[in-house]
């Protein structure tokens, strides 16, 4: 077991309908030491990856790419959901639509900041459905960027966003795959990862 | 004039309106290693003062204060912008009126996560109006906690948040706190620090 599954064993929270609470130490409290090693196991895992920018969606994704982004040494964009009056001039748009909220999104990347010469690594905290990662997937196709990689903290892994990825052809890495839940003894699986 | 002043001249984009665009290292592309200065900054400016957790409020103070807990050795907590289906169980919550929006937002912060024994470091990207920065003030008196101080990368000096922030004795550092801006000519005069 890994020191991210050991954390969620210890701190994450099953709750009905297949949600793992994880807001004491990812995705509103946020450890800090925590995200530097998942930092630090995301560029041992794509060490022969090139990546000269990451990108992530606002906003629990934000924290975990700053901090990987130290050991890649590359900034980070934030994808945003939502059309912000600060945000003018041309931008790639894909609209996606979130289990967790039940809503569509647009995920909004300026055109100055992704371009054919990009080679990306795709992060976030969270991957169940995946439609936030492929709005994220398809804005960096229109920019005409490579996806090098994708580096997921926990995957829900008995739902269908990680499979499809993988099927694409994605080196998809996630720190943390839950194969089953149980909200009545609390018990975590983890798929085994070599 | 100090690393951040130099990088607003260099990279950052008057327009119309009082706006100070930024968006190309600070909030939708971010410079990590810009960051990581700001975040020792921080802890020089507040070397005196007991911090024990970090606050930022979604999304683009989330990537500032991550870097800056890594030089307090603290979580970060970010606050929520709306009510989120997975944030359950009690909650501070405070109406606050977003000024770059021109609409309400509840700021959203876990009871779990704040108590009277905590002694907090609010960190933002900016500073204009306030109405974000009056929100988490309010949370953190909410949960009997400490304001130790306030940490803004970008204070708009000529709107009056910042004014009234320290009117009530808060100790808020502003690592560039802008005097004016000019459309015309691009120029932006900062206010002279000690």
């Amino acid at each position: 077991m890994n020191f991210l599954e050991e954390r969620i064993l210890k701190d994450g929270v099953v709750k009905e309908g297949n949600v793992l609470k994880v807001d004491s130490f990812l995705n509103h409290q946020m450890d800090i030491e925590l995200f530097d090693k998942m930092g630090e196991e995301f560029k041992r895992r794509f060490a022969e990856k090139p990546v000269n920018k990451i990108l992530t969606i606002e906003a629990s994704g934000i924290g975990i790419a700053c901090m990987a982004a130290r050991h890649f040494r590359v900034p980070v964009i934030f994808a945003k959901k939502t059309q912000s009056i600060n945000l003018d001039g041309d931008m790639y748009v894909a609209e996606v639509e979130s289990f967790t909220h039940k809503c569509k999104n647009n995920v909004i990347v300026s055109k100055k900041f992704l371009n054919e010469e990009d080679q990306v690594l795709i992060i976030d905290d969270f991957l169940a459905n995946g439609c936030a990662l492929q709005g994220m997937i398809q804005i960096t196709q229109m920019a005409g960027a490579t996806v090098s990689g994708i580096g997921i903290a926990i995957e829900k892994g008995f739902q269908s966003g990680g499979r499809i990825i993988r099927n694409l052809g994605f080196q998809l890495e996630s720190l943390a795959i839950v194969e089953s839940m149980d909200v009545k003894s609390g018990a975590i699986k983890f798929r085994e990862q070599s």
